[in-house]
């Protein structure tokens, strides 16, 4: 993920905006086709390393600033948040921001699922400039970057985010309703509440949860190694689980940068980014995230695919295996199951 | 210094001022008498380490962006270039960049000297809230930052920097003239010519130079060790100058940081920032900047008061040896020269 700007995993995420709507009240869910042409949507992340995050106080005054910079240099204040990644904290954090600001919620997010670099959303794939991100720090600092294209909003956030202490909330693009469409990716917050409704009380979470994504099961097991270091505002490193029960015997690696990237077995690549590689919690279903991965941790590993946008050329150049660094080609998570 | 905006050393600056005014036209020296409360006074400077700005491609847009950003931020224009330091090229690009921009340069600059970091400049030290840097970069992003302090502009403006490829334009404050007025060094562009025009063609400049500033000598000699490193921006090092003629047997070192920061003999400190310690060529008496610091070159270092802002005690606070990391107490270069 970007980073966890509600101040840690999706567990404090789901606290602070619990505690948010309480004090400021319930958030509206909008669709897109609701707002007017002109309205602005501002798409709001956390950035950073989720580890340095987690032990972040997190301000309550950084979303008012952010909205603040975007009136001052639109002449208008925004009309509605929306979650810049769906997935680990920042998918459940600007729930809280939305009820500091008094703002609906777009029903939408820029990945349909987490990325861990700045340029990797559906708005710079869909064409739009990067040519506008605004940081609020928790010192109170405001930095409004206009780029010349994604990678350098991308590399200046980048410092900026380390030179605040690793951790800052960040709007990357402030976009009209009108621009908004056909370049963000709609359903996705209620396709998450409808995710947690089925897997909430059921009697095998895990399979609810499988059948509700149509999922991938890559393996059940044990985590037995995880490696892990900090740098340059990432976590990378990489995980190993050995397989339990029906799976026993087999052996799964994941690549990890902030996200889990490429899962290999036996030397065969099981599935890629932009495919999403989960890990859950094999009896309660609920997600693991990266930074949160523990030696002997009973887990399953999930994989479904992307939204078709990342598998576009441009897509698949902004968040495929090579924009990580590994020169392999793309192939989609069905075609490998049926390979193997 | 804060860099080398010019795209290099003083006479890098000199041709990029000399060209500039040959294709844009001759640049006017104003007074901020002559300016109206509320005309606007961006004071332009290069920000980075000095051996990484020589071998940087100088773009002429820079400028041209910064003031854009002002004119966006302010909604009209700026009326005058201010140089941020008078010292190094960030005292000569000045008159470069305001060509470009069909502007006045004001007769002041924010120093009265060079200083390495950002929060070091006289508007600072007289109260303005450090509240607005604009910096622009070759590759033509711009930045915009807010911070809360000149403490975070230092920071976040060096973390964009080094981002950035270790070399940026930047306005730090953009001031109205009402502002301006008691919070910028008057006449420092002046005395800068008047200096000048007193060593050129003289018999014996360095003597010339020296009468001029009302300089102490602190030895005149040959550099037998310079050792240097850039770091997070900066460039930081000792030199050692052992003397010849009436100084044979004597040998003075220097702390850097961008600047001659410390100069000691025997163990006695001979002088100290924020007074000046100026390297200059014996026989020319050409300032040597702390990159162009060679073995064997024949120098001379000079030491004078700096302006009565620095020695008040914010003046000092800001840019005393005590905010450069040295258990120093500050005493006046003259006071020193006495007890020697």
């Amino acid at each position: 993920m970007l980073g966890t700007g509600g101040g840690g995993d999706v567990r404090t995420g789901s606290l602070a905006a619990t505690r948010a709507i309480r004090e400021y009240g319930e958030v509206p869910l909008v669709r897109l086709a609701d707002l007017a042409d002109d309205a602005l949507v501002v798409p709001l992340s956390g950035i950073g390393a989720p580890t340095v995050s987690h032990e972040m106080i997190h301000s309550e005054d950084e979303p008012k600033r952010v909205a603040e910079e975007v009136e001052r240099l639109f002449g208008r204040p925004p009309s509605a948040v929306m979650s810049s990644e769906i997935g680990g904290s920042n998918g459940v954090a600007p729930v809280a921001w939305a009820a500091q600001l008094g703002l609906p919620l777009l029903d939408a997010d820029g990945m349909g699922r987490a990325f861990p670099e700045v340029q990797m959303v559906s708005m710079y794939v869909a064409g739009l400039p990067a040519d506008l991100v605004i940081m609020s720090d928790v010192a109170g600092n405001v930095v409004t970057i206009r780029p010349v294209d994604g990678l350098w909003s991308e590399r200046l956030a980048r410092a900026v985010c380390v030179a605040a202490g690793s951790h800052a909330l960040m709007a990357d693009y402030v976009l009209t309703a009108a621009q908004a469409r056909g370049a963000v990716i709609e359903g996705t917050v209620t396709r998450a509440l409808e995710i947690g409704r089925a897997t909430e009380g059921a009697a095998d979470p895990l399979q609810a949860l499988q059948d509700r994504l149509d999922a991938v099961r890559l393996i059940t097991g044990k985590l037995t190694d995880v490696e892990r270091r900090t740098t340059g505002g990432f976590v990378r490193g990489t995980a190993t689980i050995e397989g339990t029960g029906a799976d026993r015997g087999r052996r799964l690696t994941m690549e990890l940068q902030n996200e889990n990237l490429v899962a290999i077995e036996d030397g065969q690549v099981r599935a890629m980014v932009p495919d999403l590689i989960t890990v859950v919690d094999t009896e309660t279903a609920a997600a693991v995230q990266t930074e949160a991965l523990r030696y002997g941790q009973r887990v399953t590993v999930l994989a479904w695919p992307c939204d078709p946008l990342w598998r576009t050329p441009k897509g698949l150049d902004t968040a495929g295996p090579r924009a990580f660094g590994y020169e392999l080609d793309y192939v989609p998570v069905e075609e490998l199951m049926t390979r193997g």
